[in-house]
């Protein structure tokens, strides 16, 4: 068992094979604070090697997940900067740089996370709400939520987040909702593929234990390799990624998940990681001893 | 205010924060002539640096959009190149190559134009109609129109629009409607993604106004960056892109959009670029006297 | 004429201009064995050629398309490989790594061919069977096929198939479908584009009529050079393509194809390649002699 860090904007809870992450600043609808994004990433950070955490469940706290910016986190910015021309200072040094660009860091942590992330997406869903939603694996969405990129109705463009909705949904959307700064809501964004599901607000804890058990039904080996695979199809030549996929796949049937999975199904059972968290712990121990590749 | 150049099959016209581009042969529905291709390239090229132009609206005269490519700059380009046989003709020299290159160069042009370009598809989109429709950042399309690449039934690919329909709606698609010549109507045309809204061709000025009135609220210069970064997206390495991304949103930050929009926020106001023309006017007289980067 | 190599996997009938294939292995909803991976290859190698296949039309015996690949190859690698230690073998000589690779490039080959190919999917439609479908040209799906990703569940990665669903789907959708191993029916795999229309079983016939009577009216010269142009789009430069495209536009438009299609729309009669089979013959006869490039 990994140690989760201390969080002062997070709510953290491990529930059988998934964490749940609460963004929990609702006096401010979840705005995405500096210490909000440093937090993620050392959760993130430290959940990436722990096998036991097979999924990750992100939610904002009382209704909205997440407003966005911190206009808190631009205004210090601003000061910060004040009285020092904007011409001496370098890219490294930067307030307004860091700012923005430490969020970009965060999404491409949480899109390559092995886990598979979960998206509840309510009320506010705002600039880096967006982006978080962007990169996650399956995202609920409630009817009335409300999506969108406003930035370039404030003077500034959407830096970090546009490009991770192109490659969400794809050019021709993009340009018309982050051109126009329109919102859209749960339907809209299903229809758009930022969200895979419509669902009311009562039924996502039962959606939601529906999902995690089709997570457990995946073995989390072959979930990780799986999930690294998609993400370099955009990114390498094909035939060179579908050789280095064949090895991948040989070491994973020669591996204990591939002969495990081999033997349950010829044996009409469920393999052991499809096992339910009490039955986990004794298929574990009757385990075959074998060193893991 | 730039000037925009004289046109023979081209109708201009500037309103508010718009110009408006009528495609204007409608005898021929509007075929895309070599004339007219380079008139085309010609007022994007003046508007380029317009910042008062923040918005294009292409639309065909006489409820056809653009029928295609011209059949009689076929003929004159084959008469041209009469007794010469084809294997001594470089690609340089070659009527048919200039033709058929020169509308690429256009599409590239069109959709690389900093302002946001919106289609009003009607009636006939064929060919390099559809090309058009395909690099536009809005696009509205009434129910009867008709779309399609009708070139593999005449003997010759679709060589300077397919790709970009790749571009627009994804191979899947495209394929299947480029390799059986298929003719789809307007909701097919919402569905596959070539336009963005369905509408009634008495609606829509209203929709036009409407959606004018959006990109008013967007400030004209993080549009124009955000424009330019969303291109980027399928062509360079993710982390570059938001590395120079966050670098332009440092630089819009302290610009003068990014001061006056954060200021309008907290004011609860509209910012400058966002009042009407008349208010503009006046607003542009208060504004702060100050070097743009 | 060519020779089509002699099948036991596969039922082979040519029909007018297009192949019909059926995978033949009903007794295991035509699981693909190895010997059938290599049959399509030859098959598709023996046609690439043939002008006078214009269309491939892959279906499965009995009511399954292709349940994916065949447990008794695994069982027969696994013991190909018993006794001698996974590190001791490089990926040439590695059983597993050429029963997986080898799909991969089946699948590379399938999504190349000049034809137009379109499958037909019922029942079964599961790894394998799904890779297939991702790499047609037109795809009909019946409402109540059975389509899904299920490595996952079995402890391996979907290795050689995935990379193709993300190019066929996008990765939003296969992120989801891959990590939760999910099943799902016609309608979905339509809304998804797996496929591209949902038909009834018994109108499949009439369907596969229409759609190659629209292979027809293409032009089969120009058809092949506007698949091979669209399959370039996401793998280099668009001004690279767009010149290349250029040139062939220019070869096609003084080619047989283009002659031809230009004076049959202004003689406003049908050109020789869309004339029905028994006219075909006729209008060969009467074709130019004249040597193509």
């Amino acid at each position: 068992m990994i140690r989760l860090p201390p969080c002062k904007t997070l709510l953290l809870e491990k529930q059988d094979l998934a964490l749940f992450i609460t963004l929990n600043r609702p006096q401010r609808r979840n705005a995405m604070s500096l210490a909000m994004v440093s937090e993620l990433a050392e959760v993130f950070a430290a959940i990436a090697g722990d096998t036991s955490i097979r999924a990750v469940v992100l939610r904002g706290a009382e209704g909205h997940f997440c407003a966005g910016a911190d206009i808190q986190d631009m205004i210090a910015a601003r000061s910060e900067q004040a009285g020092e021309p904007a011409e001496e200072m370098g890219g490294s040094r930067d307030p307004f740089y860091k700012l923005n660009r430490t969020f970009g860091y965060l999404l491409v942590q949480v899109e390559n996370a092995p886990q598979v992330v979960i998206t509840v997406l309510e009320g506010a869903v705002l600039g880096g709400g967006m982006g978080l939603a962007c990169v996650s694996d399956v995202g609920l969405c409630t009817p009335d939520a409300r999506l969108g990129l406003p930035e370039t109705g404030l003077g500034i463009p959407p830096a970090q987040i546009a490009p991770f909705m192109v490659r969400r949904i794809g050019l021709t959307e993009t340009r018309r909702l982050a051109l126009l700064g329109l919102r859209f809501d749960g339907p809209e964004a299903v229809r758009l593929g930022i969200a895979h599901e419509l669902v009311e607000p009562e039924v996502i804890p039962m959606r939601l234990k529906d999902i995690l058990e089709q997570v457990r039904s995946s073995a989390p080996e072959a979930n990780r390799i799986t999930k690294a695979l998609l993400h370099r199809v955009h990114n390498e030549p094909l035939e060179d990624l579908l050789d280095d996929a064949a090895e991948q796949f040989a070491r994973a049937v020669r591996g204990q998940e591939g002969e495990e999975g081999t033997l349950a199904f010829i044996q009409k059972r469920k393999p052991y990681w499809a096992a339910n968290e009490g039955a986990e712990k004794e298929a574990t121990a009757s385990r075959p001893v074998e060193d893991r590749e």
